[in-house]
């Protein structure tokens, strides 16, 4: 988790990514996941190029990480902190408070065959590396 | 306004935008505006080269754009929709609902010295263009 720059005044609060500086990849595509029932479950999958960085911009929700470092949970709840998720690690999105809004920003246009959606074809590819 | 791509299933809504594809430029530089009083203007200004597309994730708040084909108001309310504001186009952003948070996708890193921050001064720019 990375907290970015935040200009705060009495018209409310600014928060700024700057795609390249902010994050170690250009942005390619944005995208912003909402209206998530809290029983429901996002991501559960890796993606063999595609760099991610999430930001709770609304409300809050449960990240799990699994790389070869093992696995990790991370809650996001603040819109001026993000989670970094580079190639080649599992996630899970989860537990979205009613009304969050998770932005995502992501290093590639959305490819289907660089993703891996099998955690077991995942822990084996990593395994072998 | 327009309309952006939406992906809606039962784990909930996702919308998406493409640098350079949904959006006529590069998006060099993302930001989002949260926490600001209802009472509270924000904008005020126009550029001289940014580029900026506004998308409000969460709630709704008026934007009123100004430029040579005259002034107008738009509500954004719709996380799936957007407004894009070219270059010399004054906007003023205003009435921002209790816990609403608007996304800017913009074209440039931010350079004082590209903003216009007296409508006066706009006024007489784009008459003598």
């Amino acid at each position: 988790m990375n907290h970015l720059h935040t200009y705060e005044d009495v018209r409310g609060k600014l928060t700024l990514l700057r795609s390249g500086l902010d994050v170690p990849f250009d942005v390619k595509r944005i995208y912003w996941i909402y209206d998530v029932p809290s029983e429901q479950n996002r991501g559960r999958h890796a993606n063999h190029i595609t760099w991610q960085y999430l930001v709770a911009v609304k409300g809050s929700l449960r990240v799990t990480i699994e790389d070869r470092d093992g696995r990790r949970d991370y809650c996001l709840q603040s819109p001026d902190e993000g989670l970094l998720v580079p190639p080649m690690t599992w996630n899970e999105l989860y537990d979205f408070s009613e009304g969050a809004v998770l932005l995502v920003l992501a290093s590639h246009d959305y490819e289907p065959e660089t993703y891996i959606n099998s955690l077991d074809e995942f822990r084996k590819l990593i395994a072998e590396k």
